[in-house]
């Protein structure tokens, strides 16, 4: 996130000046998902009985498990685009078998009316 | 992450004790992804004369917009597999287009031989 536009957000309560090169939109909407995190933390007694850098470790492995739960979802998805693919291969096969077996029979009926 | 377990990670320098149901090795690799983004981070100038509270920041933001980039993966992958989903339901149809005018010929073919 190292660009040319600054842009202001809020997170935590602080404002925070951006420089990037993403657009306000995506950057507020990150900031939201972060306020939305320490909110919901926030309503956790257990959570706030801990000292404040203890809040923020708990914080980062929170949104890395959900980067990590995205990341495995990505290989479900691939594996999936995969096994379509083989489908899609063996019934472009099949496909072209029946075509040719087709035509060939178009041939036989074209001769044998020919005669 | 809540649940049954309780396994020591390292993250910041950091000991801490999480109770959770995750797997010592995925938290093991959750923490080791926090510490390289810390270690990252910590070599670049800017970040390190940032006061500690801004630090803490800087990382969740990081962190999140490697959560919402995988995200955006995931739209496009769930585009892509739409995308195969209606070529596959097309090709089935000329399959069984195919398959039928072929029956339909090799019935024309039995009823000539057989007169």
């Amino acid at each position: 996130m190292i660009g040319n536009n600054d842009i202001e957000v809020v997170i935590g309560g602080k404002v925070i000046t951006l420089s990037g090169n993403e657009s306000e939109e995506y950057l507020q909407k990150v900031s939201s998902y972060i306020n939305n995190k320490i909110a919901e933390y926030n309503n956790v007694d257990s959570f706030r009985r801990q000292p404040s850098d203890m809040q923020n470790v708990l914080l980062l492995l929170n949104i890395a498990d959900d980067y990590f739960k995205t990341k495995k979802q990505i290989e479900d998805l691939e594996g999936e685009l995969e096994a379509k693919d083989r489908e899609l291969y063996d019934l472009k096969h099949e496909l072209i078998a029946a075509q040719i077996k087709l035509e060939s029979r178009e041939k036989q009926i074209r001769n044998i009316q020919g005669k």
